[in-house]
């Protein structure tokens, strides 16, 4: 399977389909690390084709494949049924790609595909028992209604989940963030959400879910994967890898970001946040990670959410480099250098964030 | 006076300081023009430094300098006054610079610099008068509250209006965007709302209105403007040039963008729009800009909101290339080919989107 974001790029300079791609697909500035939850606007976004028109008065999800009694909900049937709201912290899987050499060509996210919404939809578990998965079931696909080619393939966007991924509480149906309902970007009218999985899972404009006796080998199944090249067969990207990021101190030059900061006492913060357990560890360095010092945590969030840190610098005349690094509760860190893959996938290498300090 | 983005580079690849501004200024997806009202995240956005960090309870917008009585407005004052909503067109008057050769090097807008808002706030020519503007002023001064560094200056974000112009019925001292409060990213807690001109007179997250007896003379007024080269005086950039857009047809290939759509009859769509005068016009090539035929246009929106049109084409399968040009009420219509200027304002040249029929 081959497709034109299976290349990759020398370092250096970003090609004209990237910058395409960049001015469509937003990152969080990072000053928006402030906010326990990303205000509507802020937060990532990551559209594979066009952001679909959408009747929310029409709107259905089919719930069918291997199960017993088939659904077709409409979304006043997922709003009469029980409503859960959670904070959840998505990142994109192709974070950090462009910091890459050589820098596979797809997305070039910095470090800013992130973003906390507080999610509200019904849980998925209890319409699959309604509908009665057959014995066979092994997986569930999610079906969008965005609609392109990649990949050299023609498909609705989709992605899968083992039945007992599907089957967790927290896995719901969203149609409202932050208190509202979806914006269309978000995938108005419903969308499913995977807390603790990387942004490709929680497939936007939800149309069919469909009970497969087999794994689903759909491009985006294959295309969400850590592998050596293309012919590796790899292994899925899933759960987020542990991340800190802090909100650059002081302020910027407005081309080339650079920041200056008045020297004294200066609170360095951030969030930090794990896919697979809760952060226990934020340690900041302050010269380019030689030594390094343990964060304040922020009080323990809810479970998929970002944890906040914040650190005291006496911020001497002259230039730093700060650098964060996190660590969960399963022992996860993040690494100082990134291991490079075909895809840029899955990166978590720490923030570098040089400083003049005056 | 001299920026670092005031250099250019040759045509081709993007350097990695334009993606950094790149990632955090965001692009409307054209497919956000099938919408009156773009949807809250989906508008445009650039901004020159960081989004402060903005405490409404304790926000003032201080109006000061040549006027007779100083005030000192805090949130609740400004909702207190009478109340405007309407619906504004906004376009970075960067907008475009990512195509001209050789590319001048700031935020690199392809074509999707816009957004239509419904902005509600109260009108700032009453509160000029209560304040009293004194004989000799000649320009209000709007200062916001981001800071940085632009051109080796360091400032806080400022441009300048002619008493006239601040004085219109329609500049709003805007505080609501589609009927919620401004998100951080807007100008939080309350901004300046100029229609009709490109969005750097929009200052957000406005902090001061200081009445001067000279021309401002600040960063900001000197690098808007339309100038050969560095040394050149210039044109300052005001009122938005007219462009139409269209919302590419049919669907995407994920990396390039390239577009694929079914044969047949097929309805082309989008908004036109000019800070000067209604559009009046609107024409559609399929041939590269060979031919051109009337589109539809849609009814005639508010003074400063983009207005609708359409257009029936019959799509032979093959490759084309479609055109747009929008022409306003004063006469002026979008150029084939954009003549360059140092800083890469104030483009308006035709879109051109390459479809495959199929």
């Amino acid at each position: 399977m081959t497709g034109t974001d299976a290349r990759q790029a020398p370092s250096g300079d970003i090609t004209q389909e990237e910058l395409q791609l960049a001015a469509r697909n937003h990152g969080m500035p990072l000053e928006g690390l402030r906010y326990d939850v990303t205000p509507v606007g802020l937060h990532y976004l990551l559209i594979h084709f066009d952001i679909p028109a959408a009747d929310a008065a029409t709107w259905t999800v089919e719930v069918g494949g291997r199960v017993e009694r088939p659904m077709s909900l409409t979304m006043p049937d997922l709003r009469a049924r029980p409503a859960v709201t959670m904070p959840v912290t998505m990142e994109c899987a192709g974070n950090g790609r462009a910091r890459l050499h050589p820098r596979p060509l797809s997305q070039p996210w910095l470090a800013e595909a992130v973003g906390t919404a507080a999610w509200t939809g019904t849980p998925l578990a209890p319409i699959l028992g309604e509908a009665g998965l057959a014995p066979e079931a092994v997986e569930l696909v999610f079906e969008g209604a965005d609609h392109g080619v990649q990949g050299g393939i023609e498909h609705d966007y989709g992605r899968s989940l083992p039945v007992a991924e599907a089957m967790r509480d927290d896995v719901l149906l969203a149609y409202e963030v932050n208190g509202m309902p979806l914006p269309p970007q978000h995938g108005f009218p419903v969308r499913l959400l995977v807390p603790g999985w990387y942004g490709m899972a929680s497939v936007k404009w939800l149309r069919r879910v469909v009970a497969s006796a087999e794994p689903f080998t759909g491009f985006q199944q294959w295309a969400y994967a850590i592998r050596d090249d293309e012919d590796d067969p790899g292994t899925p990207v899933t759960r987020i890898e542990p991340r800190a990021l802090m909100v650059p101190p002081g302020f910027p030059e407005f081309f080339t970001r650079a920041r200056v900061l008045d020297s004294g006492r200066c609170t360095l913060e951030g969030r930090a946040w794990s896919g697979r357990a809760a952060i226990e560890r934020v340690e900041v360095s302050a010269d380019g990670g030689h030594t390094w010092a343990d964060a304040a945590l922020g009080p323990l969030p809810a479970p998929y959410a970002w944890r906040s840190w914040h650190y005291e610098w006496d911020a001497a005349p002259g230039e730093h480099e700060l650098v964060v690094r996190a660590t969960d509760g399963i022992g996860d860190a993040q690494p100082l250098e990134q291991p490079w893959n075909h895809h840029g996938l899955a990166n978590n290498m720490v923030q570098r964030v040089p400083v003049t300090v005056r």
